[in-house]
């Protein structure tokens, strides 16, 4: 297979934090180790976290800036905030197709079981991807979404989070019925095999979903994009 | 009754046309006239209509701004373009309660009809107002949203406009089986009452609806905002 | 503000329990605070109170023949039972716009949450609600809808029966994901504040929902009603 | 098989018009035919025809009074108008069970088709049936409700009604997708197979579809009735 | 009545376990107690039991010989297998109407409560189940389906059984807000009205309410069947 | 990039009629240029073309022979017909991914548009897509499904097939609301990119997509494969 420069799909983590972008990465390795160009880059002028409404706001112009400059040498973009944001609008200003992490990530666990539990991060973040699960008509397939619930500072343990992760998917999947679990944020590549092996039902790392919907929509030879 | 400081209301046009604006003003005028204080303000500094996913993302910041400097001696916010931009984020950010003419205007033509018939100015809009109402949980109430399908001249030509809005509600009243007619724009007021006597079904105007639910609920003495 | 015969808003009590008047008058304290004139009134040879089907049926013709008589000094009614009794009925016989609170209550949570939590008294109440809130198209925001399971007796204990909703409360938000509740009977004003303090999410009171939906329509001089 | 006293399905007309309790009796022939007793009968006290809300609610009673007297000796009853009036209060009050044409039919309707297109009389009752339907968890059966429009002069000319009904279940069928079609009307029995003929797809008299619902459910020796 | 040779209702226990069929006649007895001709029957060359896909495909080509073969001497086919296997194709090829027991059996549950919950055997089933109900359009009245979790030792402990189907029971009514049960398989005829007893709410057989939509169905003298 | 045995993917066309596998190769072309190991294979023992219920349950068994036969050799199987024939009973039996064109279609088609418009080839396939996409839960993003109502002859002469499928786009995007267009069959590749220019709106090719869904997911190291 011939490479042409607009092989590569760009992995943009909308925020600035290097160690996201490094989780990110995991996402993207079998497909590099399959032949695929990927880059996964950091919003250096982006926030240093994407927790608020404001967070979301903020993280459009930089990631607008960074695609229209990569753009003809981009196969398509990805997104990988699980919040998917800017990305009706990156769609409206480019020609190459750009994928969201949420939108991808729940079709994904579409195919993998009937009903979804999502282990979202922040408590504040629920209602607004029940919003959006709703505008994308699939509500019915959600069996719950339920934050971990811990601070800042909790987060850094790792393993308190993945036991937290493990606890949190166990209530989705007997109280609420979830059979497949969707992760709920983009650097969580890390552990899906590990919750999988926990909660022995299938685990969704939604930013390999996007990656993977990249690869194969690029393949189509479509001359256009994502509107 | 005593008047305070915070009795008023501030109409955000997230656009500069002075036009829309004084449009969006007479939706306030009935309030304004049963006492209340209501005042339509456009942002100088924000896009100049709002069509795109990007006026929509550049509306945010000057309405951001405005809002934090008039939030001590505001009641209330209302944003009046159809498709809500940046109401999350200002309700997180501000402690007054905001308002937004899509939501607010779905929900009142809930109260006068079964199906909502809306009619809207760009078939661009059209995917965007549905997954609004979809992520609304009110998809159901829906009969159809139809745009009215003109070129930006011809939206100059007052009558043709509304001889086409005229059109696009007959085909929504027969065809779709609307009971009720949503607006789907902020500076729509003026031709409200003829709509509704030619369509011969209830006509909804979204930024009076907005303004309504702003005044009753800033009389509740609710110390919160909306989240 | 000039004031005109037909500037009041009447809530009709469909039972004839003065006390629930005087309760459900706290709800309209804040309107009547800001100017409006808003009359509570029970209905003297209604239902003593309005539990059954049979209380239903039985509420309405005495409702019907209240607001015919006021119907031309009335800017509007408010039906203030949690069931909507004969609210079509009523809007098909008159010429003053009708809100029923069940309804208005409903579109109100619809502001302050996305996931709706309904605390009914009785349990036999559980499913008409769950057809109404389907008949409105917006069963997709209902968390849960859980009486509190008080006889009779223990009703009139008010410490007993507002321990009872906060357990209820924080069963529909733990448990169900509620992060708005809707009090689910007219007379429940007066807690409406410690409830919401309890539970650490909005509480809506639905007689004022629709006493606020009902001063602002009023307002819009509108010829018609709601049909 | 023995008979008991007890065998009689009681088919209600709620209303007084001795011609549409005729054409009702149609739909009982063959279940009588088959060797179940059914009678058929008119309120004399009931409303004329039931068109508004107010016949509905007048027409609760009279059914109530006939039910409670002959409780001891029927085996169930079945309300034969559309709009399922009375429907959960003769439930509550009631230790026989109860049928409504509209619930049974459409509970009937899909068994035979994917989509249901209701033909109904008038475009007044059109909103009731879509909140019914919607309350009874099915609006996404629903292809379409639609009236045939007549006056009631119209009406009367027999052949005038079905070259209306013809007219709209074709519509029905071709522009809203329908492969079933729900009669909306307790007399229409005597027209069923004709229009079934002309239309080309299953068509279901309600009124037939409830008395099979009760004559089955009566043969379970079940002691309860359905709350 | 006349009998004629096309009035036998004939019920498919799709697997060739006779006890199977012992117990699923259990739900004929009422019908031919009242008159009905009504045979239930194994087929000798089905899977022994179905409880996986594989099982549900090879039970079709059986049930399909057995059905062309009763054809003209049927008056009606049930199919009872909780999975509805071949409802369509024997739909397709039949000139009998032919009815399923999930799908009978929640239109009957839907006519005894707002919400169902469905006590599954087998937690595999469970998915199967709610894309049923989906694809019925049925899900939102859904409460829940759950398994009652034993192994295939433990099913022949009928006591062991029958416990965990309380227990499961109270958890759909009391956890889930079901208000009627729908049991999920076949032969449990045997055990409906202890289980109602011990619930309190009413639990649906199945195989009842097809064999009583069969009984209804055919007294109708509609030529055709159901495609 | 190592290649290894089961690099590649299966696409089943389980019907016999070589044409159609040839078809059905075009849509695996760009994946193979990419380098992708793909075998389009027809079912010599399979039904000659699916169209009925018959059709869908014979086509199975030969399928699973063949897929059990290359199981250790496959990556992953691809069912190419739009009713997704076996799709769980294949999953159920195999331990590779296997993918159903209708489900992999119709999330595809989420990616590109709002409102889906599905083009059938017949009339009797449109109840079972409509109960089918109700059952993967995204009912509510179908804009309508219309079959071009060709006959068998007819449908051999390209150019009036292509002139019906236009057609059908047209009124699936005018009257329905249709904003991207899913091809209802398994070898349409040839046509998609005209019948793209010609409505002027996304269509989607449905073995591509699942040929990509297939491609992305075999890179992922998953032990499993799809319950």
């Amino acid at each position: 297979m011939e490479r042409t420069l607009t092989d590569t799909i760009h992995v943009i983590n909308p925020n600035s934090s290097a160690h996201v972008t490094q989780a990110i990465a995991l996402a993207a390795a079998p497909f590099q180790a399959a032949g695929r160009d990927v880059i996964c880059v950091s919003m250096s002028d982006g926030p240093k976290g994407i927790e608020t409404e404001t967070d979301l706001q903020d993280s459009v112009p930089p990631m607008l800036r960074y695609a229209l400059e990569k753009e003809t040498e981009a196969a398509a973009f990805v997104v990988a905030c699980f919040s998917d944001p800017g990305l009706f609008l990156l769609r409206e200003r480019l020609r190459r197709p750009v994928f969201g992490i949420a939108e991808c990530g729940a079709l994904a666990a579409m195919l993998l079981g009937r009903r979804l539990g999502v282990i979202s991060i922040l408590q504040a973040a629920v209602p607004r991807h029940l919003r959006y699960f709703a505008a994308m008509g699939i509500g019915e397939r959600l069996a719950g979404d339920r934050a971990i619930g811990l601070g800042v500072a909790e987060l850094k343990d790792r393993e308190a989070m993945f036991a937290r992760m493990v606890e949190t998917g166990q209530i989705l999947k007997r109280q609420d019925g979830a059979d497949v679990i969707l992760m709920g944020g983009a650097a969580m590549s890390g552990i899906r095999a590990s919750l999988e092996h926990e909660l022995g039902i299938p685990v969704v790392d939604p930013t390999q979903a996007a990656i993977a919907m990249a690869d194969g929509f690029t393949k189509l030879n479509r001359p256009g994009n994502i509107k």
